[in-house]
Formats: C-alpha cells, sequence, structure tokens
C-alpha cells in the first residue's frame, strides 16, 4: 500500500524534447498536469497467529529501499524471512525511493538526486578500509574477516536508488502517516532510517513500542529533544566491527551515546549490542546481509523477547 | 532479487549545486563514479507445494510497478494473493521503475522521463470517457457502470512512476535474462508489459509455457515476425469494457486480432476473452484492480486448468 504524500499540479511547464532510440522520431513530453507526490510504499505479510505482540515495521537507509530486508544479495535469506518466524512484517520504501516513486525536479522535489557509487558503499559501508575500492572487482581489498559475502558486492549495488537531500520533512511526515495507519509496532531501523525511526517514536511515543536501530546514522539530541518523551520507549542499538579509522562513523557513535545517556537518565531504556564485544565479528553497516544475519537477528530476538514483546 | 543491468562509470562530470531545505548551506553532488544500471527487481513467493505446473511471472504496464497486483488501491486483496492458491508467483518491477531503481539522464539513461498524469490514467484506462477527468475528484464523471473503485483513484495514482521512453531493449533484455533464469514459467501481462511478455515468450518459447495477456499494448507483427516459434505456447487476451469511442484501443485491438489469427494459422492457440461479451461488465483496463478482479481471475484460472497447465 501507499501511504501518505499529497496532490500536485504542475503548470505552463514547456514541453520538454526527447529523441527516439532510433534517432528518427524525435518526439516531446509534456510535464504538466496532476500527479501524486511524497507517497511512501509498504509492502506487509501478517501471519495467521503472530507470536508477537506487535508487528514489526523494518525501515532501510539512505540510497536504498525495503530490499534492504527481503532475500539478501547472495541469495540467502535476510531479516524479513527471519523475523517472520513469529512477527507481522511491515517493510517500507521511503519517499522518493523504489515503489514509493519519486517526482519531477526542480519542479515538485527541489535537488538534483546524487546515486550512492560502490566506492561510497564499499567504503562508508565498512567492507573495505577507507581507500580500498576499485572498480574491478577481483582489485578490492575487503577487511579478511568480513562477514559481507563481498562476491555479490555489486549485487547489491544493483539495489542502489537516487536519493534527494531536500526530501527529509515529507519522508518524516510519511513515516509518520504511517505510524499513525499502522502501529502500535516495533521498529527496526537501519542507518539513515534511524534519524526517522527515532523522531517517530518521539512523534508517537504511544504508538511505537520499541526501537532497534542498526547502526543509526543519528539519534535525538538531548539538548534539543524532551528525553522524557521516550522513557517507556525501549531503545537497542546494534554497532557492527571495523571502526578504526572511520572518523565520521565514531563521531556518530558518541552523539548516539549521549542521546542513549540522556534516555538512561529520564528512566528509560537504552541497550547497546556492540557486536565484536560480544564475540560477533567481522560485521559491516549491512548488518542484515552480512552471512551472519541469522545470528544477529537471534540476538535482537532475544532483546525483543527480554523486553516482553512477544505474547 | 535485482536480475541483468551491467556496471557503468561517470567520470569528468561537474559537480552540482543543491541547495539544503533551510537555504542556509549550499552543497554539491558529485555525479561521478561507478554504478549498477538497467537492471529490474523481481519479488517472489514460493509455495510448499504448489498446485501449478510452473510458476507465474506477472509484468506490469508502463508507468507502473509490481504493485499492480498486490493489494488493490481500495485495500482488497489483488491477483498475487489469488494466484497464489496454487502458484508460485514472480513480481517484476521492469528497468527504471520501483525497486529496479534508475539511473541519471540524460548521461546514462538517455531521455527525459515523463509520470504519467491522472488525466491520461483516468482517460486512457478507460475509467471514464475521454474528456471527462477533473481535477477535483467529486467533478469526475466516471463510466456509470465500472467495476473501477472510482474513490481510490487518487490512491491508485500513487503508484505511477516516471517512464523514459528510450529504454525498451534494456528493459526487454532484462525481462529475458529473467526468463532464463526462472522459467519454465506462465506469464501474465498487461498492457506495455504484453510487448515484452510477447518478445520474451518469442526470445524463449522453450520457457514461457503460455502468456496470459491483459488488454495489451501490442503483439507480435506477423509480417516481421516467424509466429510458427510461438506454435507450442498457448496464448489468451482478455479485454474490459468501454471501448466505444476510443480509437487508440480499437486500432491496438485490431492489431492483436491480426497477430492471434496468424498465430492459429500456423496451428498455435489464440484464445480471447472479451469480458462483456462473457456477460461480464464495465471493467476498465485496470482489471486486477476492479472490484470483480476475483471474477475475471476466475476465468483465467479456469483457462491454466484447460490448458493443463496445473499439476
Amino acid at each position: 500500500m501507499h501511504v501518505g504524500g499529497r496532490a500536485v499540479t504542475l503548470e505552463g511547464l514547456p514541453l520538454k524534447p526527447v529523441s527516439s532510440p532510433s534517432g528518427a522520431q524525435p518526439s516531446t513530453i509534456d510535464p504538466n498536469g496532476d500527479f501524486e507526490a511524497e507517497q511512501m510504499y509498504v509492502q506487509y505479510v501478517k501471519l495467521a497467529t503472530p507470536r508477537a505482540k506487535y508487528p514489526l515495521l523494518m525501515v532501510h537507509g539512505g540510497g536504498l529501499t525495503g530490499v534492504t530486508w527481503e532475500t539478501k544479495p547472495d541469495g540467502q535469506p535476510g531479516w524479513q524471512m527471519f523475523f517472520l518466524r513469529g512477527h507481522d512484517v511491515y517493510i517500507g520504501d521511503g519517499v522518493e525511493r523504489g515503489r514509493a516513486s519519486w517526482a519531477r525536479y526542480p519542479e515538485i522535489f527541489k535537488s538534483e538526486p546524487s546515486t550512492t557509487t560502490k566506492k561510497i558503499a564499499w567504503e562508508t559501508f565498512r567492507i573495505g578500509q577507507l581507500g580500498s575500492y576499485r572498480s574491478d572487482p577481483p582489485q578490492r581489498t575487503a577487511f579478511s574477516a568480513t562477514q559481507f559475502p563481498i562476491a555479490s558486492f555489486d549485487q547489491f549495488a544493483k539495489q542502489f536508488v537516487p536519493a534527494f537531500r531536500t526530501n527529509g520533512a515529507a519522508i518524516q511526515a510519511a513515516y509518520d502517516a504511517l505510524v499513525q495507519k499502522i502501529c502500535p509496532c516495533v521498529m527496526i531501523v537501519l542507518s539513515q532510517g534511524g534519524t526517522f525511526g527515532y523522531a517517530a517514536a518521539l512523534n508517537a511515543s504511544d504508538k511505537v513500542k520499541a526501537v532497534i536501530a542498526i547502526e543509526p546514522a543519528g539519534a535525538p539530541d538531548p539538548d534539543r529533544v524532551d528525553m522524557a518523551r521516550l522513557k517507556a520507549v525501549p531503545h537497542l542499538v546494534v554497532w557492527g566491527d571495523y571502526f578504526d579509522g572511520y572518523d565520521r562513523w565514531n563521531e556518530i557513535r558518541r552523539l548516539v551515546e549521549r542521546s542513549e545517556d540522556a534516555l538512561r537518565r529520564q528512566g528509560g531504556t537504552a541497550d547497546r549490542i556492540d557486536l565484536p564485544e560480544a564475540g560477533v565479528k567481522g560485521n559491516s553497516h549491512m548488518v542484515m546481509m552480512d552471512r551472519n544475519s541469522d545470528q544477529v537477528a537471534a540476538l535482537i530476538q532475544g532483546w525483543i523477547e527480554k523486553h516482553e514483546l512477544m505474547r
């Protein structure tokens, strides 16, 4: 289903020329008309008899779609299948991505889009160290004990979608509308999705029963947000491996930890699984695509059970 | 999973300026780098014990995605759910759409995109007659006995995705790769998807065991194609209601019927369900979203059984 969005009308724009593939029949496109824009897409599978008290809502990261949670790039089952053993699972494609659709720019969306390059993904997602990416796959050097299935990295790159930097408010509005529609729920959020998931919990702390953030790209700033509103919403953060030398990631971790500390001071629950500290080594940023994704999912499922979120 | 596509490198392009939403922090986007492009996305649900001999591969129409086959805009179950009662179901998002992702233009994709307007959909999909669309929903006049859930029309419009006119060969290549990967199969194709489905059957008549075309936008031209290659591939075409006054649709029907006649002359099977002639009235182009979609699906299932495509 699609959730949120608004009616948009474009008028008075000039026709745009288009060449046919053969070059023989130049024609035009009329960009004017009535459209819907800024909706998000949600795919859901409901069980006949879920064992969980609330459905799971899975939120992908930047430049990606809900495909993140489906079958992994190496063809093995992903977290959607894992958590369907007991949970109803809702998977979103945030505004602008995948089946959510996207809108003409600069007339509706305000910025140029960018697409994650393979180099940025390889290095920012900590599959190999900064500077280790090469165009030619055999020449790329991954971390020696990485759990990421590196032979499937280019297959993973087929999942990347263009991202617009100017849609933050629209993306959040659609997630908030989704929470009102389908929750109470437990959110599992990845990376940039952490920002939207934390905000969704702040905006509807009665509806979001827990936030499980996988390597969140940010967390609520306790200087700007009343953390007491999240007191009844248990939080779990999961971090993978290979943070040495990644200044940006270490800065993000510090900000997230500061937010966790503030939540604890309000009497809330902010738990953390540092995978290497827990003896689980070699995970990239894309934990749910790593070879040991079931092992990590089982740790999360244990946390869900501990917090009495199963029937 | 994603199927097909190719590695693409952009280099030497200038940085593109981007304004932040607040206007405070202008920044830039670097469009250069290594990407994957022209892959398609496929979502699949396999049964423990399918009753069908072959999986179904469902192919959407122009400006749309695989969402066509999922839950209908009015929230009722769609054809994916209907056919999962016995069939494994594969649903594609063709190159350029939905979770298939899209690529920068004009550097990778060669044309400007266009998005289907609500007016074009309302009129071309025969929900109301030509000229009956209005921006304001209450002022739109639908065909009086339409089966389309008109209160959900703007919800349907949230499914529309931009379309590029210059990707035909890439779209076909990905469908052909998909057929090689997952078939033998039976294809159910809609509208523009008919063009790709018929071509996929011609390109792999050993793998495609039947083509069920819902209101196909075209069919193989017997003057240019050896129809004998399709002799062993039974074809079914399904047409909805309200063709009066739609010259373009009636011209398409004549071309499809000419193709069907040629296939029959080769000893092949070309069946047709004209829904109004069969006593099923009021269907739009988007038969699978109409209120009576289960009734039409049951007719198709009957045809599948008659052609001994069930175990």
